[in-house]
């Protein structure tokens, strides 16, 4: 353990806790599904793997350099006199910092890198010398606005960064024991505690957040109080408790119970980490009428209000869902961080065993990670979007939440430290297995451990997936008898089959109406499963006005879109037709073709209804389809995921 | 004239003032057109004046009720001592006030009614007594931010108020030589000159709209340091004056100065009140760049932003213009006083001779007027829509500023007064003159004075318009020789034919290429317009993806849409396919039925691209196509203009 500052009074974790470094550890009664640590699943190659290596080498340093400039360890430092600065940024800038060292902490438990640890040791410290013996530690309100200490919550985050600091202090103490930042999250937690809950002050706060992390920290530390507190706190959402104004209860989720809220509405990221927390009260105390209200919400949010890439929130306004089937391309605000709390939220409902089952969970995860998450952040690994939109006019203004490029920091930086710490936690997505099998849920080249209860047996997945569909198994040490492997084969492959060699003899399989295909998971075998990655022209649900009569191109899990660095001057991307029956070239390299017309007809705005927008005269083009997560990376033109067809 | 309880400094109005009770009365240096007053054109028949009758015993008595209810008066009295009560509403709250004295004053113009006149004398007198001697009255910042006053321009609306008082004021010596109010603002604006202007102050309001106000006080008092100071402000906008924080430059139009803003940007209703002050100050100077910019911001504003039913504002998110052809239906903010704020904007660029030319500005007024700001108002007249999208979804949240129904009064109430102003004055937009003609641009029953320097005729204008094709006119009484009839003809009838009879014989004439068409003006003769009202299938523009693979019907002026009411029980709005080949039936009442095909297949979000959503074996249905402007009468279910076509 590296040197702590904090005091004597420490408590310091309760033996029992598991030893897995997973950000979501449920106990086994209510759980479908055991996850697996970042230790124990290594992601060795391919995109996934490289991402983790970028994130290590450039995207968490950035992240502690912009904390420090942008004055995020400056508002802890004056509340204690170390600093003569202005409070600058949000009132829950705090979180910003949590995060970081979340995201250092997955690192740690990925790698055992101590290249951090003095950094730790410095804010940490910080964090320590700024909370008051009370345990409470929030500079905006210390340093700010005392008077304003936990009276008004809908507004002043302060549970939100609790929040975050328990799931900061969760993740060091499970990387490699470090249990500093846990003694000072505990305390507040305790003050928390003694405050609120039951016959004690109702009280919630108006970002979800705390949910989550209290749960996690009862699981971390075995104290009910966190648990009993959290799932206090759940019932108490849509009592009326905060003090809603201008922005509505919806926004805050605050408008009806839980169990009554069946449609994500409101602030989407708010949601979202909401129902990461109701779903974890599910894992821990098996309310199935809990479960249902979120097996609701999971339908809500995902077959009427999700974007392709896998990205949330229709609306500037609020931050917000819209309704069913509200999903403009150009508007879509797609928050990173709201793709980010629904990859928490569906993981939890996997291994809930959710009413949508596990394959259609990692399958939305994937398409989370391989698309709305992977373009919220540059080739360099220093420059993000906070919003994600399916399409960029050509004079779109640069927003400051919603910019035309990639950027290195933002002023609400909730997004680029939530990235650094979801990418270090990839791994613990990949996996997870159950009494008699290990599932493989994403299909990434990697190492996995076999837990002692299945056997002692290394598993190595081989693959170039998505660029390459041959996905390949081998094992290597003692399995169980009757242990199976489970591995999912995705919706657009249907038909791929899971077939085996080994000294036992052959085997195939094609998936079970679960989505898995299953084989005996045998120690020396040799797996494969090839996926058809023919591009596929995808259309949306009819209701979806925003992009009637357009398709999208999506090869494997990665959509696609059209850019305009890829067309030749004087064309614009908004005015190309996709011409469908042509088909879609695939280079050997990948590189994806399609073939368009060019509308190059005058055109008032509005007009008799009239030929085809493009004729049998119009200029033909080929152009480029590149996977959305890499648009934006040349120049900041015109984008577009849907392209029209004719009519 | 009334009673006036204004002290004896009164300034009254100029002696020169022109008698013409108008809402705009450019000098004739750079005004192509000459207004006539609502005095001077009486609509007599038809929706129009039926609408005029509706809002004199309905929305004019409810407007001063509400104001009383929601404590706008109150706020006034509590600075006074006159009343206990809380500031209630918006800072912004007394320019409520004024918009319901400015609408009494075009109906007491109008139709010399006399039972305003009590309240009158209430309401100015409060006025009078609340303002300090220096002229100031503000009941928010004088009872509740008094350290505010004229410190925060970005926001505190201070001028703003001003020019709704100005414009009241105006209105009212205009309808009957009252001048109470009149010697109040001008109290108010004599202040704002000493502080601000050239070689003093330089500041500019965050609202545009005093622009406009001082322009016509200066027409109206001739005092030319009134439109001095309107010009300054035009030239300080773009400077950079405005403290704009995190809504931006764009949000105020601070941006750029403007004859450099091309694009109509930022929050819609702001934008569109400072272009008819430009326009308005244009139209005083005669500075030809200003009117360029004037035309590039027209351009952007109707070619690009515009919705089909007259309506601006793409975004809910700062009651925002949206980039070029972003037109979402179900999003449309398409607040009602940006199509009020247009009707003044696109009023005065007829007036001066703008690019797109009269028959456009005139064709654009009548859009808005049958279509946005008739469906912001219910059959009754006592409810309104903030908000006028396009396309309701069944499962739409009832928003403060955007509810499903119709509703009595807003906490931000800046609509209802704004349409009641606007209705007491439709007669002035009928028709204008220059030296030889008598030109018609708006298609309604009507009996219009003909100026003096054109004779000393009456002309009456017969029509059952919209709902009917036909349009007569007559003439009766002396002419002058050579004088013209300049009837506008719709650019969806461009075959329609003027016709005359007359003592000296009859004559034929079709539209010249400004889409009027033109006789010599006789007195005794009768001329007949005859329309082709035949409904049409309109589309946008390719890059308005938001309605592509979709038609609206239209007739003559009127945009028709779909409502639920009219759908049998299980069937949705959204769930319909427009079958174009099949027609629209017309009945003898003027009702549309439009045929569709009903998806009855199960869909999925996403799913790969497929047959047609409506197949041989659809079921089909026939359906009401009612006007845009009559929806939500009946429930507050499902709508759409827009409908989709098959694919």
């Amino acid at each position: 353990m590296t040197a702590s500052t904090t005091s004597s009074t420490a408590v310091s974790r309760v033996d029992d806790a598991r030893d897995v470094a997973a950000p979501a550890l449920p106990s086994a009664a209510h759980a479908v599904h055991t996850p697996l640590g970042v230790r124990e699943v290594r992601l060795t190659d391919g995109p996934l793997a490289s991402w983790q290596s970028l994130n290590a080498s450039a995207t968490l340093p950035h992240c502690i350099e912009q904390i420090e400039e942008w004055g995020i360890l400056d508002n802890l430092r004056r509340v204690i006199g170390e600093s003569g600065a202005e409070f600058r940024g949000f009132w829950f800038a705090d979180s910003d910092l949590y995060k970081v060292i979340e995201a250092v902490a997955w690192e740690i438990a990925r790698t055992g890198t101590t290249e951090f640890d003095a950094w730790l040791d410095d804010v940490i410290g910080l964090v320590a010398r700024v909370q008051e013996p009370s345990g409470y530690v929030h500079s905006w309100i210390q340093g700010v606005h005392p008077e304003l200490k936990f009276v008004q919550l809908e507004l002043t985050h302060e549970m939100y960064v609790l929040g975050h600091m328990i799931q900061a202090a969760v993740a060091l103490d499970r990387a490699n024991g470090r249990d500093d930042l846990l003694v000072l999250a505990r305390r507040f937690a305790d003050l928390l505690d003694r405050r609120f809950g039951p016959g004690r002050e109702q009280g919630i706060c108006g970002h979800p957040e705390i949910e989550t992390a209290l749960v996690e920290l009862y699981r971390h530390t075995g104290e009910e109080r966190y648990l009993a507190l959290a799932a206090h706190m759940v019932e108490l959402r849509g009592q009326g408790l905060l003090k809603v104004g201008g922005l509505g209860a919806r926004y805050f989720q605050d408008h009806a119970p839980v169990r009554e809220a069946r449609d994500a509405v409101g602030h989407a990221v708010r949601q979202l980490y909401l129902n990461a927390g109701v779903t974890d009260v599910y894992l821990e105390q098996g309310d199935a009428t809990l479960l249902a209200a979120m097996d609701a919400q999971w339908s809500s949010a995902h077959e009427r209000k999700m974007y392709l890439s896998g990205a949330f929130g229709s609306r500037h306004r609020d931050e917000a869902f819209g309704d069913d089937y509200e999903l403009p391309s150009e508007r879509a605000y797609a928050e990173t961080c709201a793709t980010i709390a629904d990859i928490h939220w569906t993981w939890r409902m996997l291994l809930a065993g959710g009413a949508a089952g596990a394959a259609t969970y990692a399958e939305t995860i994937e398409r989370e990670i391989h698309n709305a998450l992977a373009a919220s952040i540059d080739g360099g690994g220093t420059r993000f979007f906070y919003s994600n939109p399916l399409q960029q006019r050509p004079d779109r203004y640069s927003e400051e939440n919603a910019p035309r490029e990639r950027t290195p920091w933002y002023v609400c930086a909730c997004c680029p430290p939530n990235i650094g710490r979801t990418v270090a936690q990839l791994g613990a997505y990949v996996a997870s297995t159950t009494a008699d099998a290990l599932w493989l849920h994403q299909l990434a080249a990697a190492e996995i451990d076999l837990p002692a209860d299945l056997g002692e047996a290394v598993v190595r997945v081989t693959t170039a997936y998505p660029a390459d569909g041959r996905v390949e198994v081998s094992v290597h040490g003692h399995v169980r008898d009757g242990v199976r492997l489970a591995v999912r084969v995705p919706s657009w492959s249907p038909d791929a089959e899971l077939t085996s060699r080994a000294d036992g003899g052959s085997g195939a399989a094609r998936a079970d109406a679960d989505g898995y295909a299953r084989l005996p998971l045998v120690d020396g075998a040799r797996y494969t499963l090839s996926l058809d990655l023919t591009p596929r022209l995808t259309r949306a649900h009819h209701r979806v006005d925003a992009v009637r009569g357009c398709l999208a191109v999506e090869r494997g899990p990665v959509v696609h879109c059209v850019e305009q660095a890829d067309l030749p001057d004087g064309v614009a991307v908004d005015d190309l037709v996709l011409l469908p029956e042509q088909g879609i070239d695939v280079a050997d390299d990948g590189t994806l073709t399609v073939h368009c017309a060019l509308v190059d007809r005058p055109d008032t705005l509005y007009s008799g209804a009239a030929a085809p927008v493009a004729t049998e005269g119009s200029p033909s083009l080929d152009v480029a389809a590149i996977p959305f997560a890499t648009w934006g990376n040349r120049s900041p033109g015109a984008m577009r995921v849907w392209l029209p067809v004719d009519r």
